[in-house]
């Protein structure tokens, strides 16, 4: 059976943290799918089409990675996809029990489905959407610490 | 003396989590006083008196449990209801390092209250106010979750 | 009911941290007995029997509080004093995180205990048995930090 | 060669925690200067005039010690002003995993840049600026925990 | 290619814990190597040969599941059985940190090594073996906690 | 006045997540003095002579930085050597509480002691003492984390 994995998230952006564990989630998975969530009451700073259609060509070459957005429970997206297996990246202890508690209620939820855990690399750590944002506000390059071109 | 606690939050919704500390706080203290807190200025979920006036159907048969609300500080609303004691639910270590600094405050402003706190259970540990807000906003099926219905 | 708590530890040695919690404890239990454990395999720098005899003088004028000690599990001393409480306090994260364990196997052997944590106050947040032994070896004044004398 | 430290924050207000850290940095740091980080786009409680008016006099006796404001990266401040310091205080874990993540990307952007890292004092561990606002929301005396006079 | 995991770990004893991980991961990998590691200088409470037996019945059932026992680097132990997964659980946030820096020299040691973590089911987060010894010295019935018997 | 840091801890042995932040500390103070505990009833993996010798090696062409061996508290040594400031490296949260409360107690029987923390770096975060030992035990290659020969 395949093994198809959805790496979800609200990748506002996509950052290189994220683009390497899609990368390590290869030699796991045989297809992992991108999942951008949305949220119509929560305001973004960067579109989720831009950020789609940006990782579309960043994944071009990879046909074992798809991009999709959506809009409603991760579970029921992993679901609809055939998705037996989350992934998701750690960076430090915060994220960790925030991870901890997502788990279980997904668990709740989609009894079947796993969440497999890779650690974000020494360099990405200190890399999260957030502060890529700020960044971006004040006119800093952040091409240093995103796979997608924002020109 | 009659030991009187207050069990304070913002309860947007009161879950299963705060149901087993109320429980369990029975075995300690002679009254529990739920104080749901509310704020003009910060939007809730669920509203305020549709809670309180579900938590009084749930904990009607317990005449030592007393529900309230409030919009001033959880110290004041000690005082006013004579409560010397706050009763306060421990999840993770986040929920560990906040508490320690209100408790460290809530000591300043009011010396005689003491804060006893219980470790939330396992089952219960993964459940906030704010995931159930989610899986309420994409329909899914919270009963599980809160022991108020929500219909 | 009479509200009995088993205030466990190694004590090795007592200090004003320790003091404190039980002091405060007694705001909520009617007994308290602190329980110092030994362990025939793990060496002790104070004596079991020494740190005993000191606190049954320091509190000597609270008929509420009384001393013992003990080689067994935790939950089996309480059990034998009827105490159906522990008290412990809480420093830090790290703490935290072995408390939660502590309370959810104590829970899997004794069902009816429950355990009350007071947050230890931050004048006494960097006092640890461990610290006191290392200022006593190298010959410090540690009066400052155990409310006994060991002279 | 001077050493010129950059003591940056939104100080929304400054308190008394913050006090001391500025002053503790004086022992190292031959200037120190106060920035307030204000973003257009975030509300703010206390106005940014009021706290840098209100800082100049709490320091005017202190020639080492200036306070200016900012609305670009703090990085860029620190360029500006000579500034090869950050000096910041660290209060509990959830600070300690924030910092670290800014102090790796404030490496990328000025590599030159150094920062350096003052434990909070006990008695201030549980000020933080949010604390203090929600205080002063609801009528609390809040002269304990700031420096600043907001009369 | 085969996907093959080591679980390695010194398993004094085998928890539950741990068993759900190996089943666990037996969703993500083709071939599990459990690999008992122990170190002539550190005293065991269970003996190795003891652990290497039981855990062999366990699982006799499960060819995919083999079980081992090593007394080098984990990386080397991983070479030589052609592992190019480690696979661990994750209870909590000490664990966490000390897991974060194991993997990163892992990963320097041996490159092409990814480490996949799961996290510890609600029900086995407070389980570990230190506690497990700690029961089965003070003689309780350990049998909830292992999947084991040590009769 | 001369700023002078003493750099303490037991160095078993000095890595570089030691020796970067030594040759960071001299950006803030005009002298550390590297100062190696020991303690005889604590057994060390790599002898005091031995990490004393080979580290006047290393730090032989900066005369700023000295190497000194104790066996009394931190403080005492301090004192001995007119040190007002402790210099500390910080890896991550479980390191950051002990340092917090050795900060505290430090200040207790030091008050003009200043202890200034810098962040270890991404890529030395992983690097202690304890598994540089491990892996020498091994007999791995631990050139790479050891700014020192042991040949």
């Amino acid at each position: 059976m395949k093994k198809i994995a959805l790496f979800p998230g609200s990748f506002d952006p996509f950052t290189n943290g994220h683009y390497d564990i899609v990368n390590r989630g290869l030699l796991i998975f045989d297809q992992i799918i991108i999942a951008i969530g949305h949220n119509t009451t929560k305001k973004r700073y960067f579109e989720v089409a831009k950020i789609a259609s940006e990782l579309k060509k960043v994944f071009a070459h990879k046909p074992q990675i798809s991009v999709t957005t959506y809009e409603e429970l991760t579970t029921d997206v992993a679901k609809k996809h055939n998705a037996t297996f989350l992934l998701r990246g750690l960076r430090n202890s915060t994220d960790f029990e925030y991870e901890k508690s997502i788990d279980q209620i997904n668990k709740d939820l989609y009894p079947e489905l796993e969440t497999v855990f890779l650690m974000t690399k020494p360099e990405n750590m200190a890399i999260s959407s957030t502060i890529v944002r700020e960044l971006h506000k004040f006119g800093a390059d952040i091409t240093k610490y995103v796979p997608i071109s924002f020109t």
